[in-house]
């Protein structure tokens, strides 16, 4: 299989860790619901290509994604390597309760940077959402549980257009506050450019937030996913969102909403010398895999370029 | 129409040319024969949004390129303002000979890096080739004509996989030297990361040619145009080629060419304050229009999201 020719460059880190979020962010916004036994062959062949953090479903209420009801069956039947982180997205202390039932050890946290996205995603002020999330995110700590914090619509929201930088940094910085080991800033409508990658992340450090506790989350709706990770890798950071096969964007529909790629960044990364641990020949054979039973193509440029 | 957010950078042009090659290398790459009429349309709606520089076709043979077989009667029917720059592509004397009958003022030739992609698209070696560029260049010059010299498979043969930054370079000096006032780089097979692109321009500059010589030309078949792009932006590069819609590229098929789509790259730019002179919603009404004519979606995110 054709690879990327190594050449490095100036500036950027030795190692990433590509936070795999395909099993939950990838297929929770995919039409069709996957099989139990599926999603857990899925997970075990991402932990076979060396992922090494893989977030695997969600505890959010089956009524709101039902492509992910099956969270505490699909946890009972996996049976990972140590080695392997396997954070789970939990909501509430509801979606707490049943995922310590599942003996996770690691969640994550889903915050709203925009007033209009928190009222339709929590139904919450920006404020309220934190009535939701302190006494999680304690209990959880009390337990002794990682947790991640998403924020999310960073870089721009549907309703509200521009997001300012200090909006953003002050939920942050809240949920570091609250115990967050890790934020993961999101892009989630696709929009940014690296002018604004740069300036957010600039804003956090000036915040006292470092680089060690950031983590970049594109959407490839506009294309810019790659090139706006790029900057940020240059920055400083070293931990990556991505979804395998671009689980979740729709390649044809103008709704997309376009996770990055696993693959078209680990050829970045492969290319750059960035020691990930991940196998691209084992990546892409379980995009493949999946597209199969997913009835439609990967939206990868990888996966297609490889696979075709 | 949603516009990207503007953050400055630092260490960016502050203007770039966008090299337009949609109507060549895009429609050359497209199954579909496009009609006369339409392809005139195409090129005035692409100077309306404000391109100034459009390569609006090949004389390359037609038995090799049906699809632009219909070049001298397309010229005919253009009347651009003088603004707009409008190269053809001339593979030889023989198609400079059309391009002088068409009253055209500006040529690039398509030269290959790699012996092998020399072999099969000129049937000559790396060498050989310049027996058929130097009299075409130096009679175009004679002429007063201005010529871009292509240099293809620049980052990777598919046949011979990495290709010597030496070499890449041998055949761009050995252009200059002939009399072409600027190189397209050319990523053919997509296949580059940004180490590659820094050190090839270095191995340039190093070698006396300058970054004001180099234009950068990348496909997006692994989803790296666009880093790539931004790369070569940092390393001083400010002519960028792109295809209006991402047109020459299949979305779906794994053999996709995929040419960076101007909407991708101005999304980019505009985001970071790069000046072009070019309209987004201009553009995008544009390939939105053209798809319609060749009746397939644009493979273009910005369009399939401000579309959509």
């Amino acid at each position: 299989m054709r690879k990327p020719q190594l050449v490095r460059t100036d500036g950027l880190p030795d190692r990433v860790t590509i936070y795999e979020v395909g099993p939950r962010d990838g297929l929770q916004n995919e039409s069709a619901i996957v099989d139990v036994a599926v999603k857990a062959e899925f997970i075990r062949r991402l932990a076979d290509a060396g992922l090494t953090t893989i977030e695997t479903t969600s505890f959010v209420h089956p009524k709101w994604v039902p492509q992910l009801a099956d969270a505490a069956e699909l946890l009972a039947e996996l049976d990972l390597p140590d080695v392997v982180r396997a954070p789970v997205l939990v909501p509430n202390e509801r979606g707490l309760d049943r995922a310590l039932a599942a003996n996770v050890r690691e969640i994550a946290i889903f915050a709203s940077a925009t007033e209009t996205f928190a009222a339709k995603n929590l139904n919450s002020t920006l404020d309220e959402q934190f009535a939701m999330f302190t006494p999680t995110i304690q209990r959880a700590m009390a337990e002794g549980l990682t947790v991640r914090g998403y924020v999310s619509m960073c870089y721009g929201d549907p309703w509200e257009g521009a997001v300012p930088s200090r909006q953003v940094v002050e939920v942050g910085a809240r949920l570091i506050d609250l115990g967050c080991h890790e934020l993961s800033l999101g892009d989630t409508i696709g929009v940014a450019t690296p002018g604004q990658v740069t300036a957010l992340i600039g804003a956090f450090t000036a915040a006292g937030v470092g680089v060690d506790k950031l983590a970049v989350h594109f959407h490839d709706t506009y294309g810019q996913a790659l090139a706006n990770t790029l900057t940020a890798l240059r920055e400083g950071v070293t931990t990556v969102d991505s979804s395998a096969g671009g689980l979740g964007g729709c390649p044809y529909a103008g709704s997309a909403t376009g996770n990055l790629a696993t693959e078209d960044l680990l050829w970045q990364l492969d290319g750059l010398g960035i020691r990930t641990g991940v196998d691209l020949e084992k990546l892409v054979a379980t995009s493949v895999w999946m597209a199969e039973k997913l009835g439609k193509p990967s939206p990868s440029r990888v996966v297609q370029a490889l696979a075709g």
